[in-house]
């Protein structure tokens, strides 16, 4: 019997365990600010690392980094219509841009009222738009690429961290192009750089696809999405990708000249990933010991423990020289194409604690120094994702210290893989392709529903709404439309009639 | 008879000067959003080198990144009652979490109204206070030491681009000590590292010092800055680093168990740095062909244009070639201990546009390459900061391809500390230490009139009231007393009293 490092379980418990991995691991809590959250250093360090990787592939596609501004007048979110009504009912509002005090309490200064309200930005396509348009004159500045990272907020009533917070963080994509064929490549671009950074990185196996037409971003003519597969069966929606036609373009005036002289519309898309990807990495790889970080966003890859007893100077800096010698041999080592990055743990704590601390948290490989491993060379190595015996005991090994560094790159890559298979595996394992009754099938799953990927004809208006209807009932949505899947060859689960394509179904986040 | 790339004039029109660099040279624009700009990608690329180097020294100096809420609930400002004053009156207030369509119009929804204002963050010491109060309990968790990197929104009335801004991007640091002795090491470590930063990789010569009392961050026990001297002679305070004793410990609740077992209050310090310095290096290396950008925060170092006459395809071919072989060459050098940065430009615009495109962002190595070039196995290289020959023609240089290779490293560290020692030289050659009569000082100083040392007995209350007032009607602020001033030997320049110290008195951005 295995005495885990969490209270909660995983099997019993799924909301539970999250919000108990999330404050062990010590990787954000809740403000006291109404839905926003402090991303704790843990979590933001992984952020860090997102950010790095990401922008690196980013900037490799031509995209350059700019920044605008927090504050969307209220004006610009009129112009598009489809838009406004996707979000205006969710918005931070500054009305006020001073404070006095009144009987020793602080109020917005009546005679500080704005003329027009400006809206915390909960995405940039309006702002960004109105630039655009400024900057884009002749076919000769197309396409027009550029990402910001930023917080935006969106108000939310039941929020969960990472996963639906008012205020988060992310990167948002927005692209200018001559035509369709210009802006759709892009968009696709961009939805195979997410699939790709979360099968990476993030060792988080997904499915990209397009999204049914009543799940599209607000004014948008097509969505894509990457949905991942969280070990509870819902689905999480992990980035999303929007070819907005030209609507956005009429909105905001950006216009080209083409080399014939005319005045043309410009096609653009937007696409964003954000701190949720952290929600996501939390529930495919944690477990009940806490988080399991992929080697390549975790912060420290190898953490190093030297076992100071205190009774014997001399033996403790043994020790210490040796912890030392050993990280500074790290150091010089790679992993992921990238230095290795170790950490010595010195903190005024016994080393139980900290080897728990550092298991919870999901640093990949624990090592801890002892007198003993100084004597012959060696060192304790907890390997983060196979922690136990099948006895329940600590999976401990004591390879040589020079052999652990000549391998520590090729374990670290290991461990990427190996949590990256058995996502997967998960993934593949619980999409249920033969199921004839959805209703039935979902009332009987169990524990580990997974998805249904079904044939439908792809109906909209009033036939579509039906459906969702239906489906809203057994709590379940449509995700997306698989990019690989197979052909339709029968009939529309829903209607009966001629399927056109197969998509995906699920609980979701 | 120079014809320079820009309009302005530094010597005659400096405020428009500054504003024709910050549009030539691409960095950023107006908005459109009341007192926001938006960043274009060369400021903005400016600025990821500054975050890239600064965080790297934060991160050296065992200091964790994490990220706080942007919203902050009225009651944290409520706490402390010198922060509020110093604060309350240029804040933005979000009053609102909805809108609703009125007759075609966005409004607030009256019914979304919230029950406690929230201010978007001007600063976050209270926010932090409330999380540190959380984080500490005993001695163990001291020093506790986080920074983050935001967006702060302070309203502005009257706003200039990079230099105040309604938003802004800045890093603040936040920490958390026993004793004031900790305390007040950290904020001299903080100040000692934005001076160091200013020197090294801006390469813009500061003076660090005490602000006098009225210029103390609102609550703080002290305040110390960092002050440039521009090509006006104006000061710029371009990094601040404040000991808070304890009284925001106090109003938040940081409180600590010490090794006797009594509890303790915090000794608190902050430290900031923003977007402001790029309006400093502007100002300290611009110059009438737009900006010279240090070479350590250039985002590209050097640039290779390629003259395609396309009228040889071959020729052009050959080209080509020799510029891509040259960039991959460069590649693979450093400077300052980084790889260079060469970036080949080939869009599809003139040769002769290309290059004074590049001058006028202050790439610091221009390098032209032409069929000629190819032959020889030469090419043609302009030096940003030695743009012109004595004749008034455009000083290009014909290195050898190789030789240039072998020497770009040296060339950009050369740059750097040349562009430093200019302005170094400007600097302590306008700090003038034997005024005995200040107001006739300026009134005759001329286009340049730099800043003035004096002693003084450091009065304050009213006393102070009368010479600050005094040195306003002058359009002068006191600006710091220097850490490395000479000890006060002689009478107040304001009182007639002993005085205590020297400080610097400008003119000031």
């Amino acid at each position: 019997m295995i005495k885990h490092a969490l209270q909660a379980r995983r099997a019993t418990d799924f909301a539970k365990w999250y919000q108990e991995v999330i404050s062990e691991a010590d990787l954000a809590e809740e403000s006291g600010v109404r839905g926003c959250m402090v991303i704790k250093p843990w979590g933001y360090g992984i952020w860090e690392r997102i950010q790095k990787l990401m922008d690196a592939e980013i900037k490799k596609a031509g995209i350059d980094n700019c920044y605008f501004p927090l504050f969307i007048p209220l004006s610009y979110f009129e112009k598009e219509a489809d838009h406004v009504d996707g979000f205006a009912k969710e918005m931070a509002v500054v009305t006020h841009h001073r404070l006095k005090a009144v009987d020793g309490k602080l109020v917005p200064d009546p005679d500080s009222k704005l003329e027009e309200p400006l809206v915390v930005r909960p995405t940039s396509e309006t702002v960004i738009g109105a630039a655009m348009a400024r900057w884009v004159q002749s076919w000769r500045n197309l396409p027009l690429m550029v990402n910001q990272w930023a917080n935006v907020v969106r108000w939310e009533m039941r929020t969960r961290m990472f996963l639906r917070t008012s205020e988060f963080l992310w990167q948002e994509g927005h692209t200018a192009h001559a035509d369709e064929a210009g802006a759709m490549s892009e968009m696709l671009r961009a939805l195979e750089m997410y699939r790709a950074f979360a099968e990476g990185p993030l060792a988080m196996p997904v499915i990209a696809g397009e999204k049914p037409e009543h799940e599209r971003f607000p004014g948008a003519v097509t969505t894509f999405s990457i949905e991942a597969m969280m070990q509870d069966g819902k689905a999480l929606q992990a980035g999303t990708s929007h070819y907005l036609g030209t609507s956005f373009a009429e909105a905001a005036g950006i216009k080209y000249q083409d080399k014939s002289g005319n005045q043309q519309l410009c096609h653009t898309t937007s696409w964003g990933t954000s701190t949720r990807m952290i929600g996501g990495v939390i529930m495919t790889h944690g477990d009940d010991d806490g988080l399991r970080c992929p080697p390549q966003i975790a912060p420290h890859q190898i953490v190093i423990i030297p076992m100071l007893r205190e009774k014997d100077a001399d033996e403790d800096q043994a020790v210490l020289d040796y912890a030392k010698s050993l990280k500074s041999k790290l150091d010089e080592r790679t992993a992921f194409g990238e230095p290795v990055r170790a950490l010595l743990d010195i903190r005024s704590e016994k080393a139980a604690t900290k080897r728990w601390s550092w298991v919870k948290k999901g640093a990949p490989l624990i090592v801890e120094i002892g007198p003993r491993d100084v004597e012959g060379g060696k060192l304790a190595l907890i390997r983060r994702d196979q922690l136990y015996n099948d006895d329940g005991r600590l999976a401990t090994r004591f390879p040589e210290k020079q052999s652990f560094i000549e391998e520590a790159g090729a374990l670290l890559e290991d461990i990427q893989s190996s949590l990256h298979r058995e996502a997967d595996l998960r993934l593949h394992d619980n999409i249920h392709r033969d199921i004839t009754d959805i209703k039935e099938f979902y009332d009987h799953a169990g524990s580990y529903p997974g998805w249904v990927e079904v044939q439908w004809s792809k109906p909209s208006g009033a036939a579509l709404d039906k459906i969702v209807e239906q489906l809203k009932e057994l709590k379940l949505t449509m995700r997306n439309v698989p990019l690989d899947a197979s052909p339709a060859d029968g009939a529309c689960y829903f209607t009966g009639e001629p399927a056109v394509e197969r998509i995906l179904i699920g609980r979701a986040y």
